[in-house]
C-alpha cells in the first residue's frame, strides 16, 4: 500500500507521512498538524458561535474522562482563562480514578480545579437513586447540571463549558428527531445564553468527533479514565450510537451533516415558538422552570 | 410452538388461528380479520385526515404495483367514487405488463381507467431521460405529477389518490429528515389541499406497512406487476429503506411512531412558515412555482 503524505506537510513542501486517516473530511494529517487541526477546529467553533470572549472567565465542567480533559487543555493553550469543576459523585474506584485524573491534569496546566463531594450534599449518586427507585443515570444528570451551575456562578465563574463531543450531540438530536421532541430540539444548541440564574453554557467541541478527540488525548498524553461509568447500563445510548455508525458507514459525513444542517436549517425555525419562563427555586433560591426545582424536590423527598 | 389465535375472533367468541402477525401493532389475526383491519385503518385515514366526502370524485393514480391496486380495491369497497389513472411509460414489457394488470383490476371492479401514452405526449421516459441526459426516476416522477393533475383536473375529478404506503412515506421522511430539509418536509403530509390548478392530493395508505400491503394484495388475489422498473437503479432510496429497517429492528414501532409524531408535533410548526407562490406557466397554463412549469421547460428542450 502507498503511505500517504500529510496534507499540511505537502501544501509546506515537507514530506511526513499521514498517521491519521479523517475519511469525513477527506483529511490525511501527520501527529502534530491532526493535534494542531483539532485545536484550530475547536478555536474556529468557539468564534462561530460566540461562545467565549477573551474576557470571559470559564468554568469546564470536568468528569476525568477524555472530551472534557481534552477541552480543558484546548482553552488553555487558546489562552482562555479556564478553571475545572469535578462532581466526586462517589462511584467507589470509579470516581476515585477519575478525581486523580482530573487533579493530575489540574497540576500539570497550573489551573485551578473545584472538587464537590456528593455526599456532603445530598448522598452518594447509588445512595440517593437506591432511595428514590429512580435510574442512575437521570439523576447524576440533573445533580451534575445544578450543581455545575451554581458553582460556576457562585465562583464568579461567567461561562460553564461542557466536553460533548460530535458523537454525543449526534445522538441525542437523532433520539429527539425520531420522538420528534421540539422541546429538547428546540434547545439543542452549542450555545445556550444566558437566562436569569442559568449562566452561559457552550460546548466547544461539538464538531470533534469521538475518535478524534481519542486520537487527540493520546498524541497528547493526557490521561483520563477509561472505564464506563459501573452503573450507566445505558443501553439505549448506546444502541443509538450503534444505529448511527450504521448509518455513517451507508451515508458517509452523515453526522457531520445532520446536526451541522440542523444547526443551520432547522435550528432557527424552532426559535420562533415560544419558550418557558424561568423562576427561582423558593426553596434554594437557583433558577428553574417550576416553583420548587428537581433537585430540591429530590433532596426534600431523599430527607423524608 | 402453540398457534396464536385472531384477535377479533377470540373476543367474539370463535376460534380461528392467527394466520397474520403484526408486531408493530402487538396484533395477530386470522385471514379474514386481516383484510377487514386494512380497510377499516385505511377508512379511519380518510377520515382523520379529511381526505375524501361522500360527494368527492377520486382519480386513483393506478401504476400496476401492489398498492395502487390495493388502495383502488378499497376506496371501491369503501364506496367512494373512484376511477383509474394510468401513463404508460413505454418501458418496454414491464410497461405493457403493469398496464394489463391495470385494466384487469378496472374489469374487475367494473370502474373507468384512463390510460395516457407518454409516447404521444413527449415521448418514451428512456427516449427522454437519454436526451436529455436526465436520469429516468427524476424525469419519471415529473412527468407523472404533471398529468397525474392535468388529467385529473381536465376529466372532472377533484382528487387525485396516490398508493404511497408507510415504508414510501418514512424514508422520504427520513431522508429529508437527515438533510434538514424544510421546503420539502412542510410538504410531506397525506393531505395536500387544492392550491389554485393543484388539485387536492391524498394519501390514504400512508398507515398501511409495504408488508401488510402485499399480505392484503395477495390474500385478496390482485395480481399486481412484482418486477422493480428497470430504469430504477434506484441505489438511495433502496439504501435508505435497508436503514430504516435496521432501525425498526433496534427500535420496534420506530416507522410508525417517527412518521406519527412528526405529523403530529412537527408539521404543524412548519406550516407557520411562509409558503412559495403558484401561477399559471405561460405555456400550457398548468399550475406552476415558476413562469415555465418544468414540463414545458423539458418539452422545450426536448423538441429543439
Amino acid at each position: 500500500m502507498r503511505s500517504m503524505k500529510c496534507k499540511i506537510c505537502k501544501d509546506k513542501g515537507l514530506n511526513h507521512s499521514a498517521d491519521i486517516r479523517l475519511p469525513s473530511h477527506r483529511l490525511n494529517l501527520c501527529k502534530g498538524h491532526f493535534i494542531s487541526w483539532v485545536e484550530k477546529r475547536v478555536g474556529e467553533t468557539i468564534k462561530k458561535y460566540k461562545m467565549i470572549r477573551d474576557t470571559d472567565k470559564v468554568l469546564v465542567a470536568v468528569s476525568g474522562g477524555k472530551d472534557s480533559l481534552n477541552l480543558w487543555n484546548i482553552l488553555h493553550k487558546l489562552g482562555y482563562s479556564a478553571d475545572g469543576f469535578y462532581v466526586d459523585l462517589g462511584i467507589g474506584d470509579y470516581s476515585e480514578k477519575s478525581k486523580i485524573y482530573a487533579k493530575e491534569f489540574a497540576n500539570a496546566i497550573n489551573r485551578k480545579l473545584i472538587v464537590l463531594n456528593l455526599k456532603d450534599e445530598l448522598g452518594t449518586v447509588e445512595e440517593v437513586s437506591k432511595k428514590l427507585k429512580r435510574p442512575p443515570c437521570s439523576l447524576c444528570g440533573m445533580v451534575k447540571r445544578y450543581f455545575f451551575n451554581k458553582t460556576a456562578r457562585e465562583n464568579g465563574y461567567n461561562i460553564l463549558a461542557t466536553g460533548h463531543n460530535l458523537d454525543d450531540e449526534v445522538a441525542v438530536l437523532f433520539t429527539n428527531t425520531i420522538q420528534w421532541d421540539i422541546e429538547y430540539l428546540k434547545r439543542q444548541y452549542p450555545v445556550l445564553e444566558r437566562r436569569g440564574k442559568f449562566i452561559k453554557k457552550v460546548k466547544p467541541m461539538c464538531r470533534v468527533s469521538e475518535f478524534e478527540s481519542a486520537i487527540y488525548s493520546f498524541l497528547n498524553g493526557i490521561r483520563y479514565i477509561k472505564a464506563e461509568c459501573p452503573l450507566s447500563h445505558n443501553a439505549s445510548s448506546l444502541k443509538t450510537k450503534m444505529i448511527i455508525s450504521q448509518i455513517e458507514e451507508k451515508i458517509p459525513s452523515f453526522k457531520t451533516s445532520f446536526y451541522m444542517n440542523f444547526l443551520r436549517k432547522m435550528y432557527p425555525l424552532l426559535q420562533s415558538q415560544s419558550s418557558v419562563k424561568i423562576s427561582d427555586c423558593k426553596i434554594c433560591g437557583e433558577p428553574s422552570v417550576n416553583e420548587v426545582c428537581t433537585f430540591c424536590k429530590t433532596a426534600n423527598f431523599f430527607s423524608q
